[in-house]
């Protein structure tokens, strides 16, 4: 077992660096840009900023006897979906609510910032030590967010008629080439272990670890390009019926898709609104803003599939094992090298040349990729108890399992095993496609 | 004819002191009140501040050869419904705008108010003595977005449940006394005129002047009082379809009305909400936030019914011309007395005693009073040329004619005439009760 | 005061006929078409037979010590809005009822209509004689929804692909020729009386008669035709936000209204849907089908606009006083001439020659005329009393007044004071446009 | 390869108890009954008759040159959602067309089955034998239309105040006794071949055969009974959102569950509506009429949870397998024995003693099984070419896999292979729930 000490001082310089990770997300923010909610999926960002404080505060904080809240509407205002933990204020109704104001909210967090450090001493004196599991679970908790913060911020921006750039100037240089024609690396038929099955945090969905039989299958080194994708436009992908789901061609009638989300023609040619601005589409970079629907035609449309998860993740381990440069290789708690937030660019760049011949490329990071799988338990699940069983276990309805985290995901917060989920319709996160065929 | 420096310097003082109580009402705001939208019915503050100040630049300067517009797409976001000038920014998509920033925002005035006074000194000079007119009627568009301001804040502020109190502190002490039993005064029937005739400005729907038949009938002296309202919530008038138009029983239902807008059940009593924060509910007070359709119930459980407009009218000349302290006798362009926004109360107020027995008091300030007059053209209504001829006209469907002003509306926007109108189920406005009776 | 048997033998002749006439107009159908209801505005023929069965059965036989009703379920089902009877089946829920079968509904109404006769008997031995009025309104009542079975199942036909013609063949050969230019008819100013104030019978809100001031105004001495109409589509008229209302644009806008309901681009020409089956439209008759707001964007294209009820009134009672043809002359309880659901045409003709040069046409029949007057009480109105309190009072909100019926009504239901109302957006009625103009 | 002859004899009896049985099951209804529609998801009855009858003439008699649509708009009336085939009618306005009538309908039922008669005389006589593989799949898709007459018949008569009985008279005496305890037969883990594999008839979603991982796991012998229901309604089931998926919470709230469709409280007790009239519940029949969400959450109750389809149709191979009453064991073409639609209950009856301790009971017949899978495709599933394609592929997303068929599917329909799907709020279909536990 692991010294209370270094415990409380791994918590530490994480929470530290979780904690200010978010704060220099919205160092360019006015505070008007706090407020605002474009759809009910959406929330403010100070919703965001207050909800990550709640938790921590409710779940942590609130644990210890004799902690008074910050303020005695917070728990209403800033409770997300814990049922279990009170009534809360209706979601779609986040953008009305100018206060608190963005200063107090700050204030808010300053406050259980000095609380949650007065725990982590405790933490390391020896004291409450069954609480650093859930700090644990804030702090990915709040990475999460992060990651939200700036997918709604990007949506809201996207409906404002002057297309404000949040993050001004050009965005960093990218890396990588023209993508190349599209290769598929095969995969043997066989029973395959998946889940998280380590020490290391995870989330409950991840678990248990557990046997799959997975057929033969090739998955694609890369995702869909936009290049791609443009052909798929240009041959009526948006206007043939039989290359959708039903579901999906009527949610292309009703919402009148006729591009991914942000795509916007401008001058003769497309541009893609991004959070550095409008920018004309680059046809190397992968494909992004696009639903299951449209992912699931586009298959459809170039002769192959979605992936399963399974398949994703037998893939991803090895490809993840086999190499220096790939994440797997990562020491336990370090980033793996992508694409990811950390990097500003909060934008899908081109593949890099593989660093051996066939590896699969951008598996972690740029887009999150949508499988053909269902959100659904694991066998034997279980999760995690008290109100945190409400973190994931309730949502396994309706939804798509993604994988493989993007642009917009802190580094240290995605792994192999880990299991993003959002309806077949959804579109504003920063969701793209990887092929896979049958063998 | 008036000489031009006159007119110039009657509109420069006007001017400055619509504008400055403007910015007065908006002082106590922060960034993040500016920006929310509560309903489709309200507006951002920043939509109303930046709105007022795009009327003058459309309507004033945009009239002028060679004046470039601040930004080329305030046009586009700050146009209200002005179908002739151009396309607009959806209403109920106003409050997902974070930008133009609230400081930007009062660039856009600042610079406004910059050329209209350099226009007005032209005008001064003798040029452009044609613009005049129309800045009359910016300035009297303005002190309606003025009341709308404080009606659309309430609102929103009233979702919040923090119940922010905007203006802090109680409200300046009130005067007035206990209301007393109602007493009607009687009118005698007869041929009348009404609508605005004289030289004086007024908008194009209370003109023109013309003949109407009225019947006798009996006016109430005062509005209806809480105390008043309170009983008829008592004695099931929520409850009680026969007392309820068809389509009110209908609003009553889908909407589960209880009682006004803002009355809220506390601590085994009622408290409601006003710009200044919760209060207990005074039983002198006029009710306010009340629909068409509750005055409508109220009147008729109470045996009476809601006055026409011409009667409303007819009284109302009657009562402005037969003692010194009514509104009427105030010198043109000054305004009556009464409890209006420049008192920034803010709220309806115990009627004081009548100047001398029988004086109906409170006609104007305090609650808008709902008639039972659809909004309609008068006989010869012609509307003003041009885009302007949007501003009233096409409005006159499925709404009902309000009179008086209230504690929101500026005491030199009003006038005998005046006819202010709403859909029969709002309630977000000042708006109130006064009774009437056939003879 | 009338003898008990004259009154007896008047009802009884009268109950006759009417309860014939509605089966008589139900003779085509087959018993689908008993059953659908196409929106919920609309009803099931099945439940307009019911119905006014149920009308006799609750307000007039229910009334006698001893009744017991057919079905103890039938006041549920065939109730229509009397909340002061009781509760009642969800009104757009009326179409999902097969039972009671046609044949069910056809022996309600035998065994309604033998206690019926029984209870006429009564009257005519001097008994009961207080149900003698509410038998007359049970027959007015069942007259209105004549015409309302012929405009529900003309909208129900008009859902159907296959277009199905209820009333097969040819409909009876049309009198009337080319509509020539319109003219206008002047009326002076003056205080005019309006309303009923006879003994004959007539709805509680056409009283009581009373005074308004009506200015000099001219009328159209017909209504406005289809080729008139087509001239206004052919300039835009669907296209120029500034000809409408704003709420009549969106619904333009909403509904993507481009023409009357019921006509149809077919071969390259304009078809419309009668119930006779689809048809040519013919130049010269009066259009149909049109909201009040395309009414009144007409009026406005036309430089000209609706009638006031009081104009309109004022006008028919000159013009039904003065020539032998016109209703005014018609002896009590006669009907008048006109082009009324008795000729079996259902659909509007040209008018034939004027009696008198000037003289108005068409004024009575054909098609309701909107006019610009909201349905409001008219001074000192009372609602009859009890439940047939709710038969008009309380609809008296977001609707305006139509007058004098059309070729659905029939001819002994409809006088010169009777006031329609429908809201400004409903089509499916026999409603078209009469002009007027200042002078 | 069969003799043509063979092929066409089987056929054609198969063809005529196919379509009589549709006709059987209309027999008691009279013609309103089969025009309404309860809900865009269900269907008029008259509608099931014409497009059964409509899929044999498109996609069989039309592939012959020169087969004249007996009428050239039913095509567009009466294709449910095949886009390949052309454009059809708005499926939730099929409940407003009364034309074609009833007994149109069944004229061209009739004319289908002379034309379908003569090709199946060219059948033997060796000419369009690969009609014949069609012809199979619309008398399967007649039979799935059968239930869908049941069920959406079922659901119209419910919404029905008078609750009538379709069906008179009492159903046929049940079999089956008290429910007794519920017992679980043990599954050891292991790679199983699921889907269908032989050369009789499947759907194209049955295929390929595959195999998958099944971890050990223990099935409930029998399906839920309402006594058992009972007891999660009285432990407060309906008010505990622990206990639901979020989005079952949702639809608890939204549509106010309380408790499975059609039960209603009456005279103290509670009663549950069949397709024979209002009935006690039976404490040891099946519970059905539940949504996924309800099993779900009666699972998760239950301290149990809802087989995968993998898990179901491993243990329904074993079962059907090892003893002589079982479905599996019938010839081929032969109908399992069980509850199914030929014995006119349309109702779950109490589970019979099992054949042999421990085997499961009822896994065919009485109620459908709500699975934990998503509606998929297999790994390799490749959808029937043409048309036909959009027969079950199109679907594969938001819904769910029920197992086993039901009282109210045809006996020769169904088969362990066999995936049933509907999203999981639906409630209309005869679902129950049957458990499974890890081991």
């Amino acid at each position: 077992m692991e010294q209370p000490e270094r415990v409380a001082s791994r918590l530490r310089a994480r929470y530290d660096a979780v904690r200010a990770f978010t704060e220099s997300l919205c160092a360019p923010l006015c505070a008007e840009d706090y407020v605002i909610q474009s759809m009910p999926d959406a929330s403010p960002v100070k919703w965001h900023v207050a909800h990550t404080t709640w938790f921590f505060e409710t779940f942590v904080l609130g644990e210890r006897a004799g902690y008074a809240p910050f303020h005695p509407r917070f728990g209403y205002l800033f409770n997300s979906y814990y049922v279990s933990v009170g009534e809360r204020h209706c979601r779609p109704r986040r953008g009305v609510l100018s206060r608190p104001t963005v200063e107090e909210t700050y204030r808010y967090r300053r406050h259980v910032d000095e609380r949650m450090r007065e725990l982590l001493d405790e933490i390391g004196a020896g004291r409450h030590l069954d609480l650093a599991f859930t700090i644990e679970v804030g702090l990915h908790h709040e990475q999460q967010h992060q990651e939200l913060i700036l997918t709604d911020l990007k949506h809201a921006m996207a409906q404002n008629p002057l297309r404000p750039a949040i993050f001004g100037g050009a965005p960093p240089g990218r890396s990588g080439g023209p993508a190349g024609e599209l290769r598929f690396v095969e995969h043997a038929e066989g029973v395959r272990w998946i889940g998280h099955g380590g020490d290391a945090f995870a989330f409950d969905n991840e678990t248990p670890r557990h046997r799959v039989f997975v057929g033969a299958f090739a998955l694609a080194e890369r995702p869909v390009t936009c290049g791609e994708y443009l052909r798929f436009m240009q041959d009526g992908g948006y206007a043939r019926p039989e290359l959708w789901l039903s579901s999906g061609w009527d949610a292309v009638v009703a919402n009148r898709w006729e591009a991914p989300l942000y795509w916007e023609p401008r001058d003769g040619g497309v541009q893609l609104f991004t959070l550095h601005g409008l920018r004309d589409v680059d046809v190397d970079e992968p494909v992004c803003h696009v639903s299951h629907y449209e992912a699931d035609a586009y298959a459809r449309w170039a002769g192959a599939r979605l992936p399963t998860e399974a398949e994703w993740e037998t893939a991803a381990q090895g490809a993840l094992s086999g190499a220096e440069e790939v994440p797997g290789r990562a020491a336990p708690g370090e980033a793996p090298p992508g694409n990811f937030a950390e990097r500003g660019r909060f934008h899908p760049e081109p593949a890099s040349a593989p660093s051996r011949p066939g590896a699969p490329r951008q598996l972690l990071g740029d887009v999150w990729e949508w499988t053909s799988s269902a959100y659904a338990p694991y066998p034997g699940f279980r999760p995690w108890p008290g109100a945190l069983g409400e973190y994931n276990g309730k949502f396994m309805s309706s939804q798509l399992v993604l994988r493989g985290g993007s642009c917009a995901t802190p580094a240290t917060h995605v792994r192999a095993t880990y299991r993003n989920f959002f309806p077949p319709d959804a579109r504003w996160q920063m969701s793209g496609i990887r092929l896979a065929r049958d063998l």
